[in-house]
């Protein structure tokens, strides 16, 4: 299958044969191309590797990643499969740290699995199933309503700066930032976008060009260090970015990079929004400096893919999430509404 | 000859058999590789397909270039020697806009055709010759200088960010920005080095890294959207980055990107220094805005040489250079001393 015979309706992740198959990401754009996975252990790698990435989308592949170890493992006597069901949420846990949709996800496939009250293997694993189905649908569910509250902030013929990927390939449909951009065009508006591209990993160049392009929605793609310049010269209205977790005082965790773009938006008066779901808001962390960050290995900042550029002997290093306070943060927009100014009372309510 | 036997005192430009020869700085650090050049307008190519690049080479580079054209035509007539030099600068002139040293070194190498008080073309080209040579020879030495001074201003173990390179490939020998660290390293200090890998052309991580890997100045590569998340964690203690063309407010061109780390310097109360030659100040321009700013091919931010990956279909920008007010500037370091808060009175004093 090639990107041009592709639906506009992205299905990053599908369930197909009781098997996951996630679009491979990190091939994108040049190779449109889905890996099947068939147990905890190889969704934890495709995690890991980046396979599949974005917050929302770690979470519903995590759940699935359950779903998937208790139909391997049904024909196996109870305890043997509570033992083994175990070590598959043990090494999802472990895939990626920042992200806590991720460990959302996998507090609830464990909440389903005890409240099911049944002791047969094959029924847990019916539950399971049934229950990583509805994060899937309830994920989609929740970006159109994001796109529907986020739509409304944006002023017809916007200038709309994104960073990364919060698209429908960073979630199980829509997306969040791009959703918001989405569901504006759906309801009439003209909107053009721009894209840092998002080094190392170029989610912005390869990812959100891509979906953007697919959706006939004008997009501009710029270097990350070009965004300053780009607000200077007065040609971005807004920012809108996803998130990895946002603690309760309202500091997001977002892809390295992000935090210098707040910084700029407040510099130049553009208003700066935050797109996620509530599974992305983590009430158990008091503020963004108790968030881990994930440093990924040096090879993904030394070139991209096999072409290397970067002069031999030189260390790396490769913080890939950063912290935004805030106080840089024009408002959240979630599937409960618009979070204006967050802190701490306003996303304790949200509960 | 392969960077294994390359002299540590990297020659970016050298004059050999009347003929200037340019290391290509495109294929750099994997191929180590001289271009010989003969002409103004070939060495105007070379300036605009970035074999050569950084203001102070670009200068040292045009000065060449003119001596070149005047040597290659000094068996014509005085009436066509005259006339065809006059289309060296024309074609020179209009190689890159933004590094203000180009046009600088073109006014000098003119003036010195004005007063050589010469008619007969072969002694034009010796005087313009030696008149490029000097411009080679006291670049070498301003920037001796400039890193005496900047030395000083570093404390013992500090970790200092750069931002693309303006070391001995941006220069005519030992660098500005990295000239500061070359000497800060001379002068007995332990400096260690973060650097911005620069996109698109990525001048960090293949020429700021292998300048200083070379001068084995402990030296860490980061994507361009990582400084602001190592501001935070407290691991830069001074940014300094060279100039393209300050204005005579203080306001400083350089490298896309510069005007946001100064941004973040500024939040995180980091100093940020601007190393840079006097031949780098225009008093002639008033404030920033008006410095013309070079938009590039968009190819280069869709990938990097052969190496697509940005979507098909998606519009590019690609600024080369940004804006630093003056107010973000914490000091100038020239070859006449270090100018705290760069304003209008204290560059005039400078000449």
């Amino acid at each position: 299958m090639t990107t041009n015979n592709l639906n506009l309706n992205i299905e990053t992740l599908r369930w197909r044969d009781n098997k996951l198959e996630m679009i491979d990401q990190r091939i994108l754009p040049e190779s449109f191309h889905y890996v099947a996975y068939d147990s905890a252990a190889s969704v934890a790698e495709g995690i890991r590797q980046m396979v599949v990435r974005g917050a929302p989308a770690i979470g519903v592949a995590a759940a699935y990643g359950i779903a998937l170890e208790a139909i391997r493992l049904q024909q196996e006597a109870a305890t043997i499969f509570q033992a083994a069901l175990e070590e598959g949420f043990k090494v999802l846990s472990t895939s990626r740290p920042t992200a806590v949709n991720l460990f959302w996800a996998l507090k609830r496939m464990r909440r389903t699995w005890e409240h099911s009250l049944k002791t047969d293997p094959a029924a847990i694993a019916q539950a399971l199933l049934s229950e990583a189905h509805s994060v899937f649908h309830e994920d989609i569910q929740s970006n159109r309503t994001i796109g529907a509250y986020g739509a409304e902030l944006l002023a017809d013929n916007s200038a709309v700066l994104t960073h990364c990927n919060a698209g429908a390939l960073a979630t199980a449909g829509h997306g969040t930032a791009l959703g918001v951009m989405r569901s504006a065009v759906e309801s009439g508006k003209k909107i053009s976008v721009f894209v840092d591209e998002t080094r190392p990993f170029l989610q912005g160049a390869r990812l959100t060009a891509w979906e953007m392009v697919q959706e006939k929605i004008p997009t501009t793609l710029i270097s990350d260090n070009m965004a300053g310049y780009m607000m200077n010269t007065g040609e971005i209205d807004a920012v809108i970015v996803g998130a990895d977790r946002v603690a309760a005082n309202g500091d997001v965790a977002n892809k390295i990079g992000t935090y210098m773009v707040a910084v700029m938006a407040k510099r130049h008066n553009i208003p700066f929004y935050v797109a996620c779901p509530l599974s992305t808001i983590d009430l158990e962390v008091g503020q963004g400096s108790e968030i881990p960050i994930e440093e990924r290995p040096g090879d993904e900042v030394k070139g991209f893919r096999g072409n290397r550029w970067a002069a031999a002997g030189v260390k790396i290093r490769n913080p890939a999430f950063d912290i935004t306070p805030a106080d840089l943060v024009t408002a959240l927009i979630t599937e409960k509404g618009v979070v204006l100014e967050p802190d701490r009372d306003k996303l304790q309510a949200l509960f």
